[in-house]
């Protein structure tokens, strides 16, 4: 499986591909840092950072794109560009039909160091350490796009699994809904026989005594 | 003048279409909204969102597209959505050279209003007067991406008059800098021309008292 990680930003907006296969190591095969400065207008500088990245998903296929995902509460100066930046790398995706995972870097950092709060040096050990290069990737976003891409490796498995488990509980939820379901109509439908024969028979009873539709006799 | 206005959201994004002309009223000439649900993936809502105001832009040819400031403060829940879409409608813009413009909610209820604090009913009435409909644009998200268009067709020239002024004093600052700098670069001329004259002076002084490069002569 290929996964092609996104660190977004309008400054700098860093992306990464891996490679993944069962039973064997993650493997780095390309990263990039888009680099747009301030004094573009913003459409612009959207523009250069989803040229790139459609670029990147044109030639290198990913199966999956991973991108970090934002929060308004995190840097609020520059909170709506990095979104934004996000945005057009998920458009991207979207127009190739290839499947967007969104992670929180609180995930990335858990399954990458196996703590939420985990700091920038020990996040750049660990990757270094995890794809076997032989120096820290730089600048920091290539980091961070090749962490988003591996957390999603292997986080996408046990999301899988957990969707799977999920649809086998809906399923037996639904079969067990259809049987209390199909038992309730056969009840029903017994009870109302029941009733029609107690009404038939009442009816027969009343008949027999002379008296049809007598008050009292419910149906 | 074409002015495309964009109101814009992934439940909700208003488009609309207005021509301007110097001493003529505005004219609205077509509105829209593009909706989506919560339950499709973001980057499918952001396709929707970024097909139909792509399409609006091939069949419409704004001159320009005036979409509405996002910030982080306001609705954090929905901002980054909000600015995800309002993204991918410059980056659309970006694709076809058309200048994209952006006008805060409060720049638009006061150039429509004469109040940034207007209220909707208030910012509907006007809309509906301005423009001469026959009834109030309905949904508020047409509305607004109306007020949008309108606030910008209103803002540019004046917004155009300021560029105009900024870059002529730009020009006389620029102009100014470089008669001081070739004032200070003569003056720095004489002053060398005039220390070499002094220095040589000392030299031929001290030659002349039989003592070359006597401590105390300065160059």
């Amino acid at each position: 499986m290929r996964v092609m990680g996104v660190d977004p930003g309008l400054t700098r907006c860093g992306l990464a591909l891996i490679e993944t296969a069962p039973g064997r190591a993650v493997t780095a095969l390309d990263v990039d840092v888009v680099r747009t400065t301030a004094d573009e207008p913003l459409e612009r500088r959207l523009r250069a950072v989803h040229a790139v990245a459609d670029e990147w998903m044109a030639v290198h296929h990913p199966d999956v794109v991973a991108i970090e995902r934002v929060f308004a509460q995190n840097q609020v100066s520059t909170a709506m560009g990095t979104a934004q930046a996000a945005g057009v790398v998920a458009l991207a995706a979207a127009y190739r039909d290839i499947p967007v995972a969104f992670h929180t870097p609180s995930e990335v950092k858990a399954a990458i160091t196996g703590s939420g709060r985990a700091d920038k040096k020990q996040m750049t050990l660990m990757i270094t350490r995890i794809l076997g290069l032989q120096k820290p990737p730089s600048p920091a976003d290539a980091a961070d796009a090749l962490a988003l891409a591996v957390c999603h490796s292997w986080r996408a498995p046990m999301q899988g699994r957990v969707s799977a488990l999920d649809a086998q509980v809906s399923r037996s939820r639904a079969g067990f809904e259809a049987k209390v379901a199909a038992a309730r109509a056969t009840a029903a439908a017994d009870h109302d026989r029941g009733r029609a024969t107690t009404v038939d028979q009442e009816r027969a009873r009343a008949a027999a005594r002379g008296m049809a539709r007598t008050k009292g006799v419910r149906w």
